[in-house]
């Protein structure tokens, strides 16, 4: 049994790129942060699902791979060295008798700290999978839920399932990558982008790729590895599908997890905050990124690194109770300054 | 007399960081901008007063040089052709019937615009200056106000004049760079931060600057460019100091300007807005940046990002009153698909 009990100012729940900001932030401040997450490593959704991918709404980079922005983000937190207990879920909150939490995660790591800050994302979403008997036999063995390294996919027979972004683009990207790329959906039209849905379209007329329409997964084979897809076409008629790889893509389910239990005003799985601070309405609680909800809430990576900031500066009060916060510029003396 | 008219759906007023980082957002909506600012370059303070300097605290960015900031979100911007009035400054503001505006300048450039978007930062700020009488015949030849380009300096005489962060700044800067530095201050301490103090006094210590403590600036000679400064010492004694240059740095003196007079809601030289959409009292006119104020304000460029983009969905429905606004990550598809 692990008994690891760490003591910090802020403990900070989310590893991702607003959770890294933060430290950065609450460091200006003379705040320091241990992080949680339940991924085996920082950068959350922008490592996890899309490190490959390039992001274009990132104030002052026109376009960034969304891991190099982590690794930016993982250099600027630097000079302020926050800790982290990565690969464990947050199990639950103790609130002390001065005021302070303790958090304790699934492997019963405690961080004793002042201020709470959920930075948890979407959750620790779920993909949602298809209904198929021998699914799970195959997980990792040619199915795979995301896009991590779309070298993995290089001449290979590629099967993906879905009809919204997802499902689009990876098939577009992968048509320049796989051997042969068959796209199956369900309906006969796109939930995703019509500037893509149209060029998914092009592809298949051009004969670059297999597009597949009102048809279902309804088995996988293969002997150790995936080695065939059987779908259900529109005449209800069988088709088998030589693959390597199948990907369904159907979306990521968020859960809250234990947060929803923590007595904190939840709509419609996000927190509610005050736009004065980002607290929630449980004292030394604040909730920052696509987590929070308030009215105007746009779910960009920008807006949290915004909500981190202003933030930082309500949770002061809770580390130095004695003293008056003075506003410095980073521009003056640069970060050794703090 | 120049007659231009500019058609476009927003105007906004000041090209600083926020004002080109709104002209992204504005493109993801496929809103079209165009910029005034009285300055004759884009970048606003960054440009202006400090594009040498590095910033630390652009999110994702551990180090960069105000200029390459302002270079980015111009490159960022690009995709969507904003265009450009500068150095005009504005002077009214005109409703039209069908609520529309058109925004005049100093030169008599009038842009008809369905949004006004201020995002002046600290308005048309102006150095203080100091009491001198012959002041202006020595103004940019020898007498500069803010410092654009160390190299300026480069083994030449130069006095520094102020207390507070400015001063303390460029004379621990410029003590590598000039052949002298002479530091003035009319105190015995300063305001800037301590740390900086501290090292100015280091400065002194070591021989590598001269600093003049309880003295002010008492006059300024030359003939045809700066030569002489003359100070009062803290005995009423005069003393005169070969100079290249003198940079009284005293500080700006913000001016809201005619936007004073547009019936908005102002507190301390800043517009009061609504953190919903950041809007004014007044329809179809918003403010971001550093010239707005609401509670919790923190006045960071990062902050300025996060209302450009929350303020673009509110102001959709004046460029578009028939259509319903649908929002997409640029992840998926890019710029080039907006």
């Amino acid at each position: 049994m692990n008994t690891n009990t760490i003591h910090t100012d802020l403990c900070i729940i989310g590893a991702g790129p607003v959770g890294l900001f933060a430290v950065f932030e609450a460091g200006l401040l003379k705040m320091r942060c241990h992080l949680i997450d339940a991924l085996p490593q920082v950068g959350g959704q922008l490592s996890e699902i899309y490190p490959q991918k390039p992001i274009y709404d990132i104030p002052g980079y026109p376009e960034v791979k969304a891991q190099d922005l982590v690794d930016n983000l993982m250099e600027q937190a630097k000079p302020f060295q926050p800790t982290f207990t990565l690969g464990e879920r947050v199990d639950h909150l103790d609130k002390q008798a001065d005021g302070s939490y303790v958090v304790t995660t699934s492997d019963k790591t405690h961080v004793h700290c002042k201020v709470v800050i959920i930075a948890g994302g979407l959750g620790c979403f779920e993909p949602r999978k298809p209904v198929l008997t021998n699914l799970e036999e195959f997980e990792g063995k040619g199915i795979n839920y995301m896009v991590k390294n779309p070298e993995t996919y290089r001449d290979k027979n590629v099967v993906i399932a879905g009809g919204g972004d997802s499902a689009l683009d990876w098939t577009i990207f992968l048509a320049k990558v796989a051997k042969k790329v068959t796209l199956v959906h369900r309906n006969e039209t796109f939930r995703g982008a019509p500037d893509s849905a149209s060029k998914v379209f092009d592809l298949a007329n051009n004969g670059k790729i297999d597009l597949i329409l009102s048809a279902n997964l309804k088995e996988v084979n293969g002997n150790g590895k995936l080695e065939k897809v059987i779908l259900e076409d529109k005449w209800k008629q069988d088709l088998s599908i030589d693959a390597d790889y199948l990907i369904p893509l159907f979306g990521l389910s968020p859960k809250l997890g234990p947060i929803a239990d923590w007595g904190l005003s939840i709509d419609k799985n996000a927190i509610e905050v005050d736009t004065r601070d980002y607290s929630t309405g449980v004292e030394r609680i604040y909730a920052i990124g696509d987590i929070n909800t308030y009215p105007g809430k746009l779910k960009l990576i920008l807006c949290g690194f915004h909500e981190a900031a202003i933030m930082m500066h309500s949770a002061f009060k809770y580390v130095y109770p004695d003293q008056k916060l003075s506003f410095k510029y980073t521009t003056v003396n640069g970060v050794n300054a703090f």
